[in-house]
């Protein structure tokens, strides 16, 4: 089924309300299969805790990755004019056009796992406002946003990649964490494309004022996301939202991605249960705001594109846990002796 | 080319002392494309890292892991007898045969990534002599094992994954290791399968008994690795030389798998440099012996089945690496804008 995107702010809160529980039934028949299988208990690690995760968030007792799809949104944002990247905004709408021509890494990545992937820029000669002063968006914008998430889950989906791409989105992530847990700008800011010296400074100068704003406005984590993130961050919003009231268990990316869909984890303490981190990027932040939303990276390859990249490389992971799962022999039917 | 294996120890010392060095100049060429692709410098992390890796040890500028082989190599050993594991030594052979079927962990893994997988049990009615008071191999049965390693070495190859199968191997790698570096025998042992209580201190004794008696009888890394190891570990070893000389890049496996290589390392300070760690174990000893190996894993998922299973996993990776780098577009091709 294909989910009704919300019209407003508030049909999109009652959608967080009735997100889904975990189906136990399923969770419990594969940790049960999980047990008669050819190897010592345990003995596959986090394989195995990822094939009883998909069993519960896909409601099946047997799980599968195989239709994975990656979906990358792509947004501008108003606080590139403040000098926070050390590439230009131009650089946007470029890789959406590489991306549509197949080469960036992203695009070698889905065909390396056969991964379906769509691409969906929102508005790129609109961008987001510059936060440090007004929202980024406004409802109506941030639910468009929002309802482009809803899109691309649709029917037959295994497994959600989410990604994005947009200059400028590291300061959107930065001060979507620092307006959502507070503290220093400083420890949510990073070097993002390759922030140093001056952009960096200006980086955590547009971040520190657009949190105190947004701060002293609300403490509502969805309307701060509004608030401080922007057109690609409110789609992997929507799109995780979307994913779990269709059983469809999403990868998360990297920075930008975690805080993204970090207003879940606050507005619901199950909110982020059918995501995995799919990697700890190298944007030093993410590491703590993965510890914040209790979330254990699959991976830690020092990557730090963007893109859905992290997520692809451990979708591939999330395969394999399925596929062990599914056809391994049990001691039983493979005729080996148990413990002696 | 197939490599011709030795006859005996001095032959396997000269073609150690024979191994090719990497070939700079196809490395060279990798980082020099590295740095015109779509995305900021280093942001792929390891991936890029591998690539270049890949372009060193292959000796080409464009590397590739499109042709995968994984080769499990199976043992018995005598030490089994001293009740060093929770299973019967009746599980090696059912195993082989669970390998055969396609029932196995390592099976699925395979598919999942379509690599090749080959099996190949050694002798598995000799089990290797207990080696708390004695040789494990003598030099033909060493030899016969290392041949066996270079059998998998066949024309082709982009990549070989290293895995085992022998109940009583964590044993013979906790000795080859604690043979090697010294130390406390309880450094090196581990639960293995899932050893406790009186196997494990079974387990724990019979590698200090081991370690002691080889090394009072020689400090030579070769032969310590005949001693202590066993049939699999050797056809690794022969395997891990064997692939240098075809230039064909390693992917270790977990801890059995390290220890059986180990001495190359051992041998000249270069001796692993084809080899990738693909994973750390969940088996205390492989973090230990990775940081004294200089080896950095890939993965860290908790996994400790050996079968070349983590291998298989971190070959994945290996390939998204080669895939990115080959296929992504430059700035230039794409049109797209490098830094302001």
């Amino acid at each position: 089924m294909t989910i009704k995107p919300p019209v407003d702010l508030d049909g999109l809160r009652a959608l967080v309300a009735s997100l889904p529980a975990g189906d136990e039934a399923a969770a419990a028949q594969a940790l049960a299969r999980d047990a008669v299988l050819t190897k010592p208990p345990g003995a596959l690690g986090r394989l195995e805790s990822l094939a009883v995760f998909l069993a519960r968030w896909q409601g099946r007792a047997r799980p599968g990755a195989e239709s994975i799809r990656i979906a990358v949104f792509a947004g501008n944002h108003g606080i590139a004019a403040a000098g926070v990247s050390p590439y230009p905004a131009s650089v946007t709408v470029q890789m959406v056009a590489n991306f549509t021509a197949g080469g960036a890494a992203i695009n070698a990545l889905a065909r390396t796992i056969g991964a379906d992937l769509v691409v969906t820029p929102l508005d790129l000669d609109r961008p987001s406002a510059d936060f440090r002063a007004a929202p980024a968006l406004d409802e109506d914008e941030f639910m468009a946003a929002v309802a482009a998430g809803f899109a691309v889950v649709t029917p037959g989906l295994d497994l959600l990649c989410l990604g994005e791409m947009g200059i400028g989105n590291t300061s959107a992530a930065a001060a979507t964490a620092a307006g959502l847990f507070g503290g220093a700008a400083i420890d949510w800011v990073g070097p993002g494309t390759g922030a140093t010296g001056p952009v960096l400074e200006a980086k955590i100068r547009a971040v520190a004022e657009a949190a105190a704003f947004h701060r002293a406005a609300t403490d509502d984590p969805l309307d701060l996301a509004r608030r401080l993130g922007g057109r690609e961050l409110a789609a992997m919003l929507g799109a995780c939202i979307a994913a779990r009231h269709a059983r469809v268990p999403v990868v998360l990316d990297g920075y930008v991605t975690t805080a993204a869909v970090a207003c879940l984890g606050l507005m619901r303490e199950d909110g982020l249960a059918h995501a995995i981190a799919g990697h700890c990027s190298a944007e030093p932040a993410h590491r703590r705001l993965l510890d914040r939303l209790g979330l254990a990276p699959l991976l830690d390859l020092g990557m730090r594109l963007g893109e859905g990249s992290g997520a692809a490389v451990a979708a591939g992971i999330v395969r394999a846990a399925a596929r062990t799962h599914n056809e391994m022999a049990s001691f039983a039917e493979a005729g080996v002796d148990g413990k002696a």
